[in-house]
């Protein structure tokens, strides 16, 4: 076998296995109760209004041009249908603000791909989302912990970047029911945000993954729109919005989108035309199909499910969890963040749990930059019954308790 | 307006809109006869056929897989046909050696992203396929002259390369009926390849996107049927096979594959998962079906229809061009290349063309990485009829020849 190693890019050595996914993979188990997804429920497709979508193309004169190359920035039918969407919040722009991709992790990446040079910054929520860091890294930036709502100067972030030889590019962030925390950047946090970008002459890039998926508290306006009423109009903005068909239609299509100031989708546009051409044309058509003739009624249908099972895995979490844990109460999304003692791995938790109480998580340390905060898990409640998270919070709780007796029992006495 | 330029990485700068495509958006007209395209015949796609695909998966057990998150490396059951398939042209492998991409477009993006970094070298051919100059320049590469069966040393690449800063990573070469010349490199000229490629450790990519298209003539087998069969065995191989359903079935669907050794494919495909998690479950389902019922029918139809077509170019070619021109005899594909007269620019002859002669052609010289040999064309003949062809043709002929009688005055006297 050759010795690839030295004939790959230097960037390669930053694209390794997960120790968790391999984990993960486990959990293909049938007895397994797993929050570890993160995954919409499947029960929950319209496959009857996409299996109507693919008939209408194959029965109406679009079929050759749903099996054609097509443009790179996507069919404009869609982005229309976006540009109206988007308009009930906040966002003011035109078509040719909307560029369409293959779901938003492809968005992150060509982000990356856009901004970022070796030695470049880029500034990420700790945590954050582990699919954002995984596509930054082929980039190979460093990164930097943005604070959304804490008291770090510009300054502080210019210096950081400097030391590590290159410049703040962007700030990363899910503001909306993040994945994997759930929490919300409230308005003020926005606000702040947006100053600091404003102060450090950098990208914000707004991942929306989330946002349609609000159950109670009130929606707040996405910060490309706060951007675009405080500029006065898209072309003055420096936010970059990413948003995706996956949680609220179907993730198989993979269809996304991007919105934000022209130079950023003509750049965009390019960079698509060398890398894949186009996102499917024909699932972009389907897409159009079925989120014009019914994305309320669908999104209405998730919510109702989902929000039932956010409820019930907070009221387990309360029920069978020992005092010294603690978890978000997310507003919307698909994940709550658990908080273990201090000097619990959840990595190690895991593994346990999978031997012995059959439940499975993601522990929390892979969505850290820095590889820290090993003590905390994320649980996902978008594919389990109200009855399998009662029982799989009661069987975690049981778990944490006796792990946490086991490492008392282990301290030294001082 | 943002001053984005100084936000956006180097990479960028290389990230432009190509003139020619700006030229080729008038082709939109109806009143022109295109032979710039390059794109499959709409009219021979097997709509059919993805007719009863996407109504099968929507009325059985796949539905739910169908519109969810699939796994990185691709649909098993389509990979084990592309075994079956490639076994039939001397490609030994498994699954594990196999890789579905969106398209083999995301193929070459992702191996220039594996294997360069930036000052490194990519040997191509003069001229080459011109979306492999666009993805490999995001990660900003050095080109050197991939002379095939021309008499480089070794020494020779290895010098250019650490004269411009970097190593030579890979030969990216399309081994039959390459666009844009529609030339085959024979059995001769595959070995020297391989022969030169062990010499300096390095990879070969083999773009096979129009490989079953052979009109006349005997197959060869593909430079990775070669490589396995000297090394004993993929694993030890060089040499990385990108594959595509684009030309054979539809290209809508951004469907096509890798086959390589196992690391190459193991990066790979933890490239995808952070670049675009995988190409549509959907898209991939449908392509199996199709292909595993009747793809041997599809290709014979479209041979039909193209060999026809190429003929018809050929013939009207001899009939009408000038004497001073000359062109290739492709033995399949798409393309034919035109050499025009010393001193004759393709770019502008275009623009007379357009105007005049309502006839349409990509010029040659976007496709030589140096920007040389302006006096070549790229001709399709994959989308137009045999009139209109020797319509076409001989509208060119006559331009060409006046252009040239132009030229000839324009000469000074010396």
């Amino acid at each position: 076998m050759l010795d690839w190693e030295h004939i790959f890019a230097t960037r390669s050595s930053r694209m390794r296995a997960s120790e968790i996914r391999e984990l993960l993979k486990l959990l293909e188990q049938p007895d397994i109760i797993s929050f570890a997804g993160g995954i919409p429920d499947p029960a929950l497709f319209p496959d009857a209004e996409f299996k109507t979508a693919y008939n209408d193309i194959f029965s109406g004169p679009q079929v050759n041009a749903a099996l054609q190359y097509s443009v790179s920035e996507g069919f404009k039918p869609l982005r229309d249908w976006i540009v109206k969407e988007v308009a009930k919040i906040g966002i003011d722009c035109t078509a040719d603000n909307v560029f369409i991709t293959s779901g938003s992790q492809q968005a992150l990446d060509y982000l990356g791909k856009l901004f970022l040079s070796p030695k470049d910054t880029a500034l990420v929520t700790w945590p954050t989302y582990l699919g954002a860091l995984s596509a930054f890294n082929a980039y190979e930036p460093n990164y930097d912990n943005l604070s959304v709502n804490g008291n770090r100067t510009p300054e502080a972030y210019r210096e950081t970047a400097a030391k590590l030889g290159g410049d703040v590019k962007f700030a990363y962030l899910s503001a909306d029911f993040s994945n994997p925390t759930g929490e919300t950047v409230d308005k003020a946090g926005r606000e702040k945000l947006l100053a600091l970008a404003d102060e450090l002459d950098i990208a914000v890039i707004e991942d929306a993954a989330y946002q349609h998926l609000r159950y109670d508290g009130e929606a707040i306006a996405p910060i490309l729109a706060m951007d675009i009423a405080a500029k006065g109009g898209i072309e003055n903005t420096r936010t970059i919005y990413c948003g995706s068909f996956s949680k609220s239609l179907a993730p198989g299509l993979r269809v996304g989108f991007v919105i934000g100031a022209m130079p950023v989708i003509r750049k965009l546009v390019l960079m698509k035309q060398a890398a894949d051409l186009h996102s499917s044309t024909i699932n972009q058509i389907a897409i159009e199909h079925v989120a014009s003739r019914g994305f309320d009624a669908q999104v209405a249908k998730i919510k109702k499910a989902y929000s039932e099972r956010r409820d019930a895995m907070l009221a387990a979490l309360e029920k069978y969890m020992p005092k010294n844990t603690s978890w978000t109460k997310p507003e919307g999304g698909m994940f709550v963040w658990v908080t273990l003692p201090e000097g619990m791995d959840g990595a190690e938790l895991l593994a346990k749990s999978i031997a012995t109480e059959k439940v499975a998580f993601v522990p929390g340390r892979a969505f850290y930059a820095d590889g820290s905060n090993a003590n905390t898990l994320r649980m996902s409640f978008s594919c389990a019954n109200a009855e399998m998270i009662d029982e799989g919070i009661k069987r975690l709780g049981r778990l944490v308790a006796n792990a946490d007796a086991e490492q008392q029992e282990a301290l030294p006495i001082i």
